[in-house]
């Protein structure tokens, strides 16, 4: 372990600031600030990745083109309204509150990445942003992470933040983040948005580099119910306040940053995932074992995914033969008379059959918060691991709307 | 429709008899039968279609077997006891099982189709099913549809079973059928089972044809929870009573027969959806102007299972954003400012954006108990028709496991 967490969340990292107004989006929520931004004191490149669901909200699409145009200053994100299904209207609104942010920190509109989260198909209420975000330059401070954080939780009930420290060069160099999660907003879309900062000296490619490989081993294995949102985003910004040497792919030094920036998102992923709707159970799916990449990927995200397995962890049942099925139809490569599959280490399944293990052993293990699913497919050497959650009557209460 | 509705079930077609005994697979049901058979008194040709998950019951692969071997007279299946994940003893318990069944009726092993459905994992009590299989034959009789239907029940609540009659060549042609739907046995798995019988005069390959195409709109356009079994099974037998000329594909009479059969099976593909558990609302997703037939389809079944979707139909919110973001997930070629989606032919997306509908006149339509959702992507001319369910509060309580 070559780095430790410490306080601060985004505004761990020298440079960064962060705070939240009142703006008005949600009528219900009249005392909860609903805007939240983040700046960087010096210039910053950014990084990020979007939901790759095909229909896309007008923010994301905003600032996909701010993200190509060349360095960015500062994230400014709303709750209350996804502004998606939106059409050019929509563009033009999420355009208008990337301008707005911009001229009140007196940077361009295009350094401005522009998030938003919520209802769908409403239009954003574009003139109670602009009227607003002149308050928010004032609002920012040094320690404001968790405010930042606050201002975009929807059914959220924890703000979510943490930060790491390595060195680098003999230089403190430190990546911290917030995140919100799969919550439901009025009866609308869940959202994961997440947003992580560092003072790192690090240009704009190396900086994607590391962030798409950090995304990939943690916002993207998690799930809780198999529906990825049309605002999903992850954006990350590098100051170079650190002075550390400019950080290169394959050096010994990008490793240390990459180990630490993959703790920042894992652990924000679990923090998602734990606090997901209706949760009461924390699962980690592993496959071993299997033919390839793309068939221990198959075969975890459909377990992870079984409506089934799912209703059975929530009553405590242990229910290998779920895990089975689903196993079946994944379309992984996969041979039934070798599958072994163990719960936190305790063998269930040998060769496909049921093991000798007592049933009681078993329904302790389920019993618990958290437990680990291991499937060995006994094909091969690629592994995938899915963080997933149990599906409870009051997820679906939560989820049934007005 | 050149074809009418008659009573009778599995047994309206000439020559076919069924029944059911009690041989005490399940001790918590002693008074309820959970052994059915179905029988052609003359020979007869098989037909089938079987899960494609790679995990397979010992039964179906069994079945698959005697299906290879040639003419088939008899359907055996048992309730309470899926024969899966059983290894190599339980295809030797699903061979003597059809022996056993074979030998009560004078004909052989090869001739029997054998299917399972209930609990994971455990043996069959192969000894029992001997012991009690003897006093099948005794049981079968002419209108012996219902008794067969009942003894395959797991969670269902109404027998499933349809009978029609069409005109072929100046004959009564019959098809009949029964089905048990997806109910949980135990805390285990949810389980299709349908079998179809017919006098019509048609060989071993053409009846394939037929009943191929006609599981494909019908029983492959049905779905619950995603989850698909190790077990599902639908079989069909034709023992030429009728007396009409061989039906070949192509030929008018073949279209006649094929309507009459999808329509069999669409009924009982729409009886086993409307008796999921838990369900309380039928919904039909029709995907129209895909660009393909393979976009129309995955369109159709990402809404189809979308949990956030579900649980919103459950609760009566029209939610058409949760619709979008399913198509835009579902991997379809799509583009977002075209699609258009009606509730019951009401438009509530025109374009991607929100149409002027009140949101109470969609509410209105999703409190029914039934409602079409269409969604047109104006794209090209490819449809495709799913069937699917709420996702209730009832249907996790129901599948929590013991």
């Amino acid at each position: 372990m070559s780095y430790l967490e410490i306080p601060g969340g985004v505004t761990a990292a020298q440079g960064f600031l962060a705070g939240s107004v009142y703006c008005g989006i949600k009528a219900s929520n009249a005392d909860r600030p609903d805007i939240a931004l983040i700046h960087s004191a010096h210039e910053s490149v950014a990084a990020a990745t979007f939901t790759t669901n095909r229909v896309k909200a007008a923010p994301v699409r905003v600032s996909m083109m701010h993200l190509r145009g060349g360095d960015v200053r500062a994230i400014v994100a709303n709750a209350g309204n996804a502004n998606a299904c939106t059409g050019l209207v929509g563009i033009e609104n999420a355009k208008r509150m990337a301008e707005a942010a911009g001229k009140a920190l007196g940077i361009k509109a295009r350094q401005v990445m522009v998030c938003s989260t919520g209802r769908i198909g409403v239009q954003l209420p574009i003139e109670k942003i602009e009227a607003s975000i002149g308050a928010l330059p004032a609002a920012l401070t040094a320690d404001g992470s968790n405010r930042a954080a606050q201002a975009i939780m929807t059914s959220d009930t924890f703000a979510k933040e943490i930060a790491v420290e390595c060195e680098i060069d003999g230089k403190k160099v430190r990546i911290g983040g917030l995140a919100k999660g799969a919550g439901m907003i009025d009866p609308n879309m869940a959202t994961m948005l997440s947003f992580i900062t560092t003072d790192a000296v690090i240009d704009k490619k190396q900086l994607q580099c590391a962030l798409s490989v950090s995304v990939e081993q943690s916002f993207n294995r998690i799930t809780v119910d198999g529906d990825m949102s049309t605002n999903d985003t992850v954006i990350m910004l590098a100051n170079g306040a650190a002075g550390n040497k400019p950080l290169r792919h394959g050096k010994p030094a990008f490793k240390i940053f990459q180990r630490a920036l993959d703790h920042v998102t894992r652990q924000l992923a679990r923090m998602i995932v734990e606090d997901g709707e209706g949760v009461t159970k924390f699962v980690e799916v592993h496959v071993n074992g299997a033919a390839t990449l793309s068939d221990a990927r198959r075969a975890a995200e459909a377990v992870a995914n079984s409506t089934l397995t799912k209703c059975a962890w929530f009553g405590g049942d242990p229910n290998w033969g779920r895990i089975m099925d689903a196993l079946g139809y994944s379309g992984a490569k996969l041979r039934e008379e070798v599958i072994d599959i163990f719960y936190d280490g305790t063998i269930a399944v040998r060769g496909g059959m049921p093991s000798k293990t007592p049933f009681a052993k078993l329904q302790e293990i389920v019993a618990q918060k958290r437990f680990t699913i291991t499937i060995d497919l006994h094909l091969g050497k690629a592994d995938y691991t899915v963080f997933t959650t149990d599906l409870s009557t009051d997820y679906v209460r939560l989820n049934m709307g007005e």
